[in-house]
């Protein structure tokens, strides 16, 4: 009993759900379904199941985007390519800021690690491996979403401790993704530039950029004004020092501004977005449709 | 405590949630774990995120359709280019034909007023403008559903009366927007028309229109038997008098139906909807795409 | 009260819910509102809105795959081409295997019946026409799930008894449909084979057989090594005795395995899946897409 004290101020009653499921199956709602029979009462939120299909990074990337928004419970995250293989099922414990606990449920493929230190601030202290249930007799094991992922996040909505799900591991032993790509330099003309990766490409067409609002002070991208965004540097021959040569000598003039309404129709922009990251923008237009961008794509500002 | 008083018969705790957000992205997603956050218990429901971006008018059509349908609490629609800029940001209650509260969370651009009149079947008496949290440092200003309305709607949930959320404004100063077109007339030929707008084209390509039946009741439309559909009219030349020259002399005929299964597949019909609107349907098929309409077109029905 | 006691140990407070609404429009979401309003508190689970317009088949496969990881409550299935005319609404109840009812409420067009026998591995024994509330005035009668369907499943949720939606009928004048095509041969060259039906693709393209794991081991299909997979038959002659002609003499080979990761990328795989069934899969690349095969069409496997 002495273990389960801490958790007594915060129920965990919440489950945030994001997967690669889609809604156009059933998917998300029998992991739903069987979070509700062993769990009855939790509120479980989904934050999207429309990762791309088996893009892991995508999906870390929207986790660390949400988890500064989250109470306590537990996260569910499932883009798993390797299901039924050796890769590990995991369960992380943080605390949040607040002093709450919140945990996450997944693959240990590299979707949850980020997102979990993200909300606690702090690396992982907590893991352990998801003891594996019996396997369901003429059943395949395709689908540990509804098998093993939201029996465990349904026990830790009851109470169990993660200790409960499995044994420990080392948290240094976590699969990790490499980070988005942010590169201060400097141009051929002697101009500073930043060199950055696009991460996220909204439904809106906005440009998320691995560079945040602390990157751009650091290198000095003055805010205001106009910043130029030099063509994008996906495959083309690169500087010895790794810079592009690509870079548009007129380049597109990106307008700093606070928000989408200050832009004219189909004028683009340069905004710190509501997670802290640089984005390129367009008024009431995709950025994206129109610059041909796509996540993963690299980016250089210039000014 | 006298002004709380009232609201203890119907406890806040429904949200009914509309956005442009899709969910595709998280936004929706974190906006429910903002409010479950700050209001555990509360049922979130979502109307729907699938709005176009930026499209306010559709978004207002949609919740005066959905408004008769809800029992008291939080109607929180989301559908803002504006965001960031100097617009308001609007709470506004009414009281159900039962006597129980509904309230509106969002921005002041129209979105919300026609949906509080038609829940309350009487003009807005209560409105305040929400006072606007401190900017969270190195994020930007871009997502008040998040920042924004979900604390005020969970505000609500929590038992804030609508003077807990900002200062009380005039109804009259709420942004409004022009309804949709119904526009009785003769043709040439001297028949009487109805010259009407296509508010909504839903999944199955059926098209609302503007027009009610009490429209067509006041307008003398026989909805037995077969009415003409006219060619749409968008943007053709008209006679002095408004009406079209454009319609088709042998027009395309619809078959006055009560149901869908009525009408033989692919056969065009004209029926009154759930919502109490003319609506052109095509038996399982979609009459947007073999008439080639969309939204907000002109379609004019002669008998 | 005699008739409610043994519903007493298993509050049904879950609805479970599948349309072809889909999510673009308010329908789903206003149907919420509705049991909300109707049976505050209730859990309502959208197992998906995504069915195809109209495709009851595809509506009844899906409902089928989900109903054994339900627990007791209600499933609310809306695909309902004829809804408005004489068609009936109907309630069902069956127990699970645990003992806790299940209800089933939807219009009778064959959606329902084999879920509910699925559920509970018996025969439906108890069905009820739903009987229909007035017709509100001047709204048409197109949208059953808001006016017949969700009061239906809300009065379950608080307490009715099945009885109290309506008269009962004979379950043996439900609405039923064929089941899919699963049928052991020989090929001409004297090998053995089965002829199956594509039922499902799911998001990832993979494609559900009608076979399951049971059927390959009645047939003696080996599911280690590799199975060759005929060019799909769906309109072509067939032999006399219905057997294909246009099996492709060197048809592709489907390594049979046991987990996706397991397959190269784009290489394509047999496997049991998580349903049990056979499924045509392709290593992170979607088979539906790659072959070229839809929902409804026949494949043969030989070995």
């Amino acid at each position: 009993m002495a273990e389960t004290m801490p958790r007594d101020p915060y129920p965990v009653r919440a489950v945030f759900f994001l997967s690669d499921y889609g809604t156009e199956d059933e998917f998300a709602g029998v992991v739903h379904a069987v979070i509700a029979a062993r769990a009855p009462g939790t509120t479980v939120i989904d934050l999207t199941h429309s990762i791309p299909p088996f893009d892991v990074r995508a999906g870390s990337h929207t986790l660390v985007r949400a988890v500064p928004h989250l109470g306590p419970g537990v996260v569910l995250g499932v883009v798993d390519p390797g299901v039924g293989t050796a890769r590990r099922g995991i369960a992380l414990e943080v605390a949040l800021p607040s002093g709450a606990p919140l945990s996450f449920v997944g693959p240990d493929n590299g979707l949850l690690v980020a997102a979990a230190e993200a909300a606690a601030e702090a690396p992982v202290a907590h893991a352990v491996e998801l003891a594996r249930p019996p396997a369901q007799p003429d059943r395949g094991s395709t689908f540990d979403g509804r098998d093993l992922f939201a029996p465990a996040a349904a026990a830790l909505c009851t109470g169990a401790a993660l200790e409960d799900l499995g044994a420990p591991i080392d948290p240094g032993s976590l699969v990790r993704l490499i980070g988005g790509v942010v590169e201060e330099g400097r141009l051929r003309d002697g101009r500073a530039c930043l060199r950055t990766e696009v991460t996220w490409v909204d439904r809106y067409g906005n440009l998320q950029l691995a560079a945040t609002v602390a990157d751009a002070r650091v290198a000095g991208i003055p805010l205001i004004g106009r910043v130029e965004l030099a063509a994008r540097v996906d495959s083309g021959p690169q500087d010895p020092d790794g810079l592009p040569h690509s870079l548009v000598p007129d380049g597109m003039q990106l307008r700093c501004v606070d928000a989408f309404g200050e832009l004219g129709q189909g004028e683009f922009g340069l905004l710190v977005d509501a997670n802290g990251h640089l984005a390129v923008v367009a008024g009431e237009a995709s950025a994206a449709h129109w610059l041909n961008v796509a996540a993963g794509e690299l980016l250089v500002l210039a000014w």
